[in-house]
């Protein structure tokens, strides 16, 4: 017996005519470069969109060829996401706080033909453009001023292109979309490449009401770079669902955001923590010196994710009105792959339970099939304490890399993904990361979470941030040594830091060795913690 | 270039697998014939509904084979849900309204080899067991009474089975998991059947925030049968959610319904009008007569569909608190195609405009394109005026009827399903149901729209229900028949109605020519109102 079901292709060329005929009046905004906005109706939307993919396929772009942006977060950006894949060509998110070697070589390895890139950001082109020649380089005027000799101007493309005409190219639901690049902290980039099939997979998942929860009357402010696992995949499901979105351009800075907040108070926003940190402190500076200054946006949400998020965080938003969600997921997982949200069984928890868990990585999505695997390969009880490395598999899980072959150390026997991250389950299956397989801390034969320790630091008063590495040491084979951000007019108090991680619960062996103030954290490109650098700085 | 996504199976097994992980405190709750209530949580059914697809296995079900389930709505037919389908065969929801000779006839279309059927429906399966040969016969003890000789007792079956040792049947996304017949209110019935990857993207589709909203805090009443389009999907969708269910099992009437809702208060609900008309009629009778007996679960919302949703009865229900939902859809698009939902555009509208779209079909949902197609083949403006048919096309609509060849009348050339409903769509996208097209009066060359007049004629304060057919006539070829239910208490005062209508914009040659009291409505066993039998009642 067959099923009698139609056989129609996931498609974002579905979602984005769904968004041309049924939200035609709802907008997209961007703050340009001088900071003014620029508002177009999702009819527009459409239209540009259309008339984007009809240009290249007039510059000849064939089906899986890529084309790569190099761009902030805004409209046009935007218009790429659906266009390209439109085109049957494929995107390539270049990042842009990479070295120039590093962007010149990833766009060689994926061989990208075209690229779209912001005007503002030509100079940063300039620097890798020796590394890798594109056919066409397209050049989005987004400060305004005419773009130069040399360049396709992307406005003129879109005005001398034909909407009305485009024939989609044909795909499967399996033919890829986009691609990213792992930000690879050790080892070169790897490319991961996605599908319509993941993309609008992931999309539904995103939007249901316990994970984004993203609705038609959702107004989405994108603060993670759409070069960040694109933008961890809400654009996509913001189109589906008509949701109005307001883009920050090339301005992220705590003052620009909550500027911006004030003029398109957002309903949901999504960024890493640091972001959050920046902006609750700069919120909370000015309530002293420039009262009246800014509103928070109450009631917004905010999915937070790319690295842990210190309870201490959330607490500080929930005071504002606003509730910081947590997810877990990397470039590999689409991103998504866990998600804190409120459960049933914690219903008459408590608000402290509530937090704690809100800390946490939070429960396995639809779609996706968590394990924790620990040393003996055997899944880990759901316990809370039984720690081991966590594998994950899905639909939209990528199951290799571009063009490398499949890596034990990547991918079990069995066809899961290795992410490489440590953590423990409990019996609700909500997931804590506790860190990463290279960074854990053996201590005398005892492993030591230093994302607890961070946790713990940064809820102490002094500490604006923390990182914790391990250093050797010929007694314990390895200690830990934290690297502490200070908050303002704060000293170093190593006794009292002992004390207050004492009180939140840790042995005494559990302490660090040693605690170093450091002006900033390093970090990589896409905001995580960059412990390498760290244990460069303090090799003892 | 290729994706690098893994090739992973949309599943039901993956949804039922992870209720059992990640949800396995939650409950679901059962009422049984004598009214008591039976609680088991999500471990438990987890584990049961393996058994079930263990023991199937070892009666020696094979992948494909139908086993049918003559069944009220409880925790056992939810194990069939998830169970056959696990063990590789098909679910066919046999409609236990039909006619015996009917039910019989469908059994054998399907060559059902094995049924499930509640204890207190044996009576019924006696009357079409000489229709068609089960080969095994397993009876749900519902009643709790030991299960008569000759017959397979399914809680022995489930003792006896081996859930751990469960191997799932291999499948592909596209393998069949269960099968509805259509109503059929012309013509045999028709086998509709469902995939496991149509099954997951309606779930998926239908947990958005802007479709059911369905979270893992909701508690769902299901009133709609599951054998009614499967219980419109939303059982799917809990289990994959962790939502808590409360089944009514046998007492669907307004004053059980109502007794179970003080018991276990529900946040969400589905059913048909006519079960929210008694329901708020019996509520409000009590208010005078019981002041007291029952509370509204206020903060319920409802999805109502199977028939068009009169804006009085969600006025009505809204005064209480309880947002009723209306969606569109049949057996045919599994079933969710459009659902009215507040729309950013009308935010501020004002709230008789917000009740006014909500008494409209709807949105359509994602994954589902709609058209609506004039009289000459094109598709019609969005005005909110041009009526045409209602065609649809997605990946869970379906392509054609079991072992039916495919037919012009039912599929258009281009591969889009005609529904035989008549609509019209506004600037929005907002369906507006106007008619079946064999419901349509012509008069004078003129449509005149039947489910129009009907919704205003139920509005008037002496009017229960109302249903408008044509009748011929030999001047205007037709000619609207108003059939009215009254309210007790209420008589027929014609030129009341004729005035009432002219206030809610009704020209003068769109007036009924008839009003004719009934004692009841004829419904079809889905709770639609049978028009072929009320133009039999009245010829001419």
């Amino acid at each position: 017996m067959i099923a009698t079901m139609m056989d129609v292709p996931l498609s974002l060329n579905h979602l984005l005519d769904r968004a041309g005929k049924i939200f035609s009046n709802n907008l997209i905004v961007s703050r340009l470069p001088d900071k003014s906005l620029v508002r177009h109706s999702y009819g527009q939307y459409h239209r540009r969109t259309r008339a984007l993919a009809s240009a290249l396929q007039q510059l000849g772009l064939k089906k899986g060829d890529r084309v790569a942006t190099l761009c902030w977060n805004h409209h046009a950006h935007l218009e790429a996401y659906f266009g390209i894949p439109a085109a049957g060509g494929v995107m390539h998110t270049l990042n842009l706080r990479l070295a120039a070697d590093e962007i010149g070589w990833i766009a060689a390895d994926a061989k990208d033909r075209f690229l779209i890139v912001d005007d503002i950001l030509l100079p940063l082109y300039r620097q890798f453009a020796g590394l890798h020649a594109f056919e066409k380089v397209i050049v989005f005027p987004f400060s305004g001023a005419p773009v130069p000799d040399g360049f396709v101007d992307y406005e003129a493309l879109l005005a001398g292109a034909d909407p009305d005409g485009l024939q989609y190219a044909a795909h499967d639901e399996r033919d890829p979309t986009s691609m990213c690049y792992t930000s690879g902290t050790t080892g070169r980039p790897k490319g991961v490449v996605y599908s319509h099939r993941s993309t609008v997979l992931h999309s539904l998942v995103g939007c249901l009401g316990d994970v984004w929860d993203l609705k038609g009357t959702d107004c989405l402010m994108p603060v993670t770079p759409m070069f960040h696992a694109n933008c961890w995949g809400m654009p996509y499901g913001a189109v589906m669902m008509g949701a109005k979105m307001v883009f920050p351009g090339p301005h992220l800075h705590a003052d620009d955001l909550l500027d911006l907040m004030q003029l398109e108070p957002p309903t949901l926003s999504l960024g890493v923590p640091t972001i959050w940190m920046s902006l609750i402190q700069t919120f909370e500076a000015a309530q002293t010196g420039q009262p009246g200054r800014w509103k928070m946006p109450a009631g917004m949400r905010s999915m937070v994710g790319g690295s842990a998020v210190p309870e201490s965080l959330i607490r500080a938003f929930a005071k504002h009105g606003i509730a910081l969600q947590q997810g877990w997921g990397m470039t590999e997982t689409s991103p998504l792959a866990t998600v804190s949200y409120p459960r049933a069984e914690l219903r008459d928890a408590g608000a402290d339970e509530a937090f704690r868990r809100a800390a946490m990585a939070g429960t396995p999505v639809p779609l996706v099939d968590v394990r924790i695997c620990g040393e003996d390969g055997r899944e880990a009880a759901h316990d809370g304490k039984s720690p081991g490395e966590v594998q994950v598999r899905g639909p939209y899980i990528t199951g290799s890399y571009h063009e490398v072959p499949v890596s034990p150390e990547k991918f079990t026997a069995d066809g899961w993904l290795r992410t490489g991250d440590v953590a423990t389950m409990d019996e609700l299956a909500i997931m804590r990361i506790t860190d990463r397989t290279k960074d854990l801390i053996k201590s005398g034969g005892e492993w030591i979470s230093s994302v607890d320790l961070e946790n713990a630091l940064m809820a102490h008063p002094a500490v604006a941030e923390a990182a914790v590495v391990a250093i050797p040491d010929p007694k314990w084979s390895e200690r830990p040594l934290a690297c502490l951000v200070l908050k303002p007019g704060q000293t170093l108090d190593r006794d009292d830091l002992a004390a207050h991680l004492t009180r939140h619960g840790f042995a005494k062996w559990q302490l660090p060795e040693r605690y170093e103030v450091i002006a900033a954290i390093p970090r990589t490109s896409t905001g995580k913690f960059w412990k390498l650098k760290l244990r460069e700085m303090f090799p003892r």
